[in-house]
């Protein structure tokens, strides 16, 4: 009895205030979380603010927490579980993917940014090997109050895109790619000296990160714009 | 005669297309141009829009500006100069900096700011060696529409504030420090991976792309917001 | 029989005389070791000195440790195994951690205390996203005689913690956190780096190694304080 | 006089067989070399084969290859000389820069494949932050036999350019940029890791590779084509 | 309802418009994409173009592409399938491993090449620790109009190459290797600082990009040269 | 003046409650700020405390802070200045270098441990290459209540000494060296991946923080004592 | 048919001529090729030299090599197998090891040092954490005509050795460790950057290399030298 | 005087053993030491032995050395002085340098083995890309008991090399190159990875270190080889 042990009530320290400080509860980011670590801290913050975010869940989590909150939605490709997600009210945030590998990413941003009240409007497959993909649908991308764009590969995608509007854009490197993309590295330091004025950059495959800024910044704005979701 | 000559004109193909698309001139960034591309390029931006914004100029190029461009304004600690600046319609955007070797970046960051009409408030040394600096500023931080959050070293700051306020938060990694600091790569890293939500990320040192993200946030919304600026 | 083949009694070369230089027996390191080997090691020691500490073994090692040892104890989220620890004589030792997933990292430096006769305090899922969570508690920790401080992603607690204290703060950075984080190495620039005047440093998810400094230390005061353990 | 001395004639073992086994002349590389060996190597080349170029070299050496070789031609930015070029045969190949700043490379480049009788289109400025300057010379672009395309930063104008033609693109990144351009990397690496199919690419700043590669393939080809230079 | 769902036709946005603009059409990337993507995509691409080329598919991805495109064939060793190859007009092309574990990459090369009407020539196992084994096939590999070198480890091969001949040679560093090799990073960076003049290189493993390079050099030639198939 | 201006009194926003919160002054890091502002920071925090330790302070700054604290004392090698340090009560602490290149570090260490009254012991020229040079003085080493080891290149000096003494150990890597040594990257990662069990390790050259650790256990300890001084 | 076949004789290409070149057969790298490869390899150069060495071969491999030579041996800890070793003539080689983790890669460089004709002495578990169990074998050391020194982590053994003896120390680092020992870069690097003059160092985990640079050492001098083996 | 004060003799701490433990004097490494202190360290060294060798030095502590020891010689490209060498007894050791910009690295690795009496063969500008300048002296590349291999760039030569010869084989990286050369890195990790085996290696542009393993080989062997020297 002379080792530690956990204290009483286990070992999460949930974080409840964060709705207040910051606009919006505490996410469970369940890659380094057990399972039963992911549901508990789930089921407390859904009680406590009637909504929670869930985000990289293995396949089991994502069961268990579809178990115990039935009306949430699990999203497998991309490992996000998401209850109580409040009526659009907000936006629209553009969500442009360079690749198909790049939709679990792309998936993660839009779950995020529906979370938080945003509309979201999808745009796949742009990347800029077939420029004219972006190019034709830059009056629907323009009518966006802000952008996440999502690369692996060569990352270039954010910076053409920074080029041709006026609204803040998110780059979200992904680790599609092999060899010297090491993981997304190179996606991301190419993003991050960009030639495009104002980019701002979120970690590698971070498509939460990305939907969560775009979202604070489509909450600041007065109402809801008008174009319908992608 | 057989050698490539450059074209009448000079080498410069300014983009001066760049205001309606992205609704700020060309900005000239100086570290990779000769004296004379900087001037030549400033004047012609000037001329096209009766506004100019160059970074990272060499004193003698600051000079130079301010003899062609006497009602500009030169901040020879970050190498800019700015010549056209609107007043002051948006904002306000803060602007925290850890400690005084952030300065140059910090006044990056304003100047850009400012020259794209946003109002800013300035938070000195506030690094998380000391962290009253920053707690007992918050109410202040908190009416800011954005913030620009500038850190060396560990990079920590930006992911403290991102755990206290609502609005978005822009990081700017600075290359002080030495060692495994490694010109700001220790402090890059950190905040990308930020256990803050929502923390986006410009290039290291890059005050410039902080403070043009930040200004096209402060710009898309409604109102002047009332705080005073620091 | 012209090929090599190892000596009789196996290639085990233990350093029975490290508790005469350095205070403790040879701790065992399982990672690089068949299972043979770490049970083999571990009863020598304990045979030795009447105590062992073993890190880092597989599921399976530490079964069959309890079966040769079975007064010890097993720790499988950390893969530690503790045989013969004292009674606790010194500390109390603050062991914080940033989130729950650097719980195991946390477990290891708390065992490896408690293998030294050092009460320890545990302070769960303080990290600097919710910072309300380590200030509130913040006499409590200034109680310690040591602190051991662990986070993984940007790393920024251990410069925090160490600008409101007075003790030896040792840094741990953890492997939690995907793409810039670098399975570490984020968090390890960012407290090598640290603003934070004095704070040492550990190898990534290196618990043991800062349990087994802030014991050396800890061991050198001249009684047992009076915290109550966590 | 135990001591090695360089033997008599210096050090210099120059490659003579090397315009029979690969179709040009040894390139004197200045950069590794004293001001004597650069003289020393472009005297010999230029008298074994009527030509020589000479790239990288210190502005004295430059003066001093022009003191006696007065017939060849210094380039001051990009520190190239060379002296008997042939008229040009062949081409013609295109050499695109993304800015200003790459100039010193786009010039390596074009001197090289003079030097190889190949006739240069240059193309000025044209970074994807302004991606119509590129799209309004597509037709020119297209009649090229082959582009050598230049930029720093993020490099993404290799990647744009790589999925709008169908001749062979060779990327040259460039060390324009700061912090995480890291002296050029993240442009190799994201031209390396391209969506765009068969982009080849050289090391940071080596315009000349790029030129001579270019060169080679264009020399291949039965006909000079008919475009105008730039 | 209010959670995104994909928009009809799945996420699929082919380039349909790549074979008019770059001379060959989408190729599939069957690494980042589901099965289903693969088969789709393969299908549609061969109905628009009488022909298609996968790289880096699954084995199960194979067999399901031979199930729907029997004419095909899979290459499983490098994950290719080709379907509607056109009658070799173009080359020759040599490919040269310099080890058995780069096979992988040369059958991607070789594919490639095939795909694009190009006829090739295969040169197994020269790699520069026995140097005469591509020396005394020196008159073979210079009958080619261009070489696709391959060479993980030291990566040395291409800089030998280089040496000899006078066509484009196009190194692609391999994976093969351990510890310093990292990955085909110690060969990557030997070749892109190779004192050969004119290499060009191609992302580690990247055998389709090396053969697709060479093949849109060898398109250009006015004729199909003589050599036999190696 | 639509531009932003430093708030009256510049930019410093010392922490004069440090000395509370953590035992000792806020320090003065010279190497980021420019001369006036050292000497401003310095001469606030010796007014406010009676004591001030400035660091990494260039040449001229040292002789612009002895001319207002002329009772202060600088420190060329390692630009340390330290006005006001109280008599030793503490320690001894071991300052041990491997080779004479590392004094400036083991000086800045010294002088810290100076300035926060604890006793140190001098070790000079230590490396592992002469073995016997630390082991013939081990019986002074085990003396002290900590050690400071300090190397540069290989960074073997602290594993060796961790493994031969009962005290807290902090190791500093140095930037001696070149090649492989990468500005004591090196160092640094063989001292975090020690064999030596609770080897704690600082930045690069950061002879300060290592002192500053070193003093904060000296100071808990009850008594000073005897060993004399180096 | 008008795709690629393996010529006639699969795609092997071995070099024969190895043993007159460089005085031992061609070593087969088990590693990267398949299980055929591996052993049509080893038989083919069995038959032509009556001799095979194979490194880092499969578990698999290892019993079909074992089929086809039963004369041989396996060494399944390092994945080697050796046939027609003759008998030792030459030696004695001393290869000592940090660590039982390090036992493959000393077992590989033993393997190989015996497959020349050499003797082995070993030392195991001899790291720097325990100095006396190296210092204490010293003489022993000392006879051996040349030393191949193991270690990871830190990769301080070969350091101190290299300090204490006077003949050809060839370092090893391996890949036992974690975090910052990065794989063996810690090692790897601290090794060459020794301050023990002389030392030369192989790839991580590279014991083949290491004992084959040791055995043609051993090889030049003129007669065995009598120490027992290990 | 509360603060250090270096003992009377200055920091200087010479192992004088060494000559009898590895058979040479400690060797003055001059880049991390003062002006005095390279001249005193030389001194007394030289009066302790005879013969003192230093490397790196700077002009001025060349110009230095020679006032007080006259009868040495310094050689200004690579930094060494030598005095008292003795007369060549063993040998011959090739040192083999790639291109002109290696040279100084050649002429360390030369003056050392001169200073350890070993007869020196220089080969220069050898480089791969004109691969007959190495091949045409090979007959006397094979007379020599070891080989020095000095490669900038690429790195290649020392694995053409080594897979032509019986002898041991030493590689030296250089930082000639710029770029993804990474001042000496690309080559360094190619030879590392090296497939010629038995390649041994040391830090970049570390001729001391090669030429010094080299004549630990040379002077085991009987008896003084018969070439002419270089």
């Amino acid at each position: 009895m002379a080792e530690p042990t956990p204290p009483p009530g286990g070992l999460l320290n949930l974080d409840l205030d964060r709705l207040r400080r910051c606009g919006f509860p505490e996410v469970v980011f369940g890659a380094s979380k057990t399972e039963n670590e992911v549901v508990a801290a789930a089921t407390r913050i859904a009680e406590a603010h009637g909504q929670v975010l869930v985000t990289r869940a293995a396949p089991s989590a994502l069961a268990a927490l579809l178990a115990v909150l039935p009306k949430g939605r699990a999203y497998p490709r991309s490992g996000c579980f998401s209850f109580g997600a409040p009526a659009p009210r907000f936006g629209v945030v553009g969500v442009i993917a360079a690749g198909t590998g790049d939709e679990p990413v792309a998936e993660e941003a839009a779950v995020t940014l529906t979370a938080r009240a945003v509309r979201v409007k999808r745009f796949h497959d742009c990347g800029v090997a077939g420029l004219h993909r972006i190019l034709e649908r830059l009056d629907e991308v323009r009518t966006c109050v802000a952008l996440v764009v999502i690369a692996g590969m060569d990352g270039a995608l954010p910076s053409v895109v920074g080029g041709l509007v006026d609204c803040p854009v998110i780059g979200v490197p992904t680790s599609v790619g092999y060899g010297a993309a090491e993981g997304g590295k190179a996606a991301l330091m190419s993003m991050l000296a960009s030639c495009a004025p104002g980019l701002t950059v979120v970690n590698i495959d971070n498509g939460f990160g990305a939907g969560y800024a775009a979202a604070t910044i489509a909450r600041k704005l007065p109402a809801l714009m008008s174009a319908t979701t992608g």
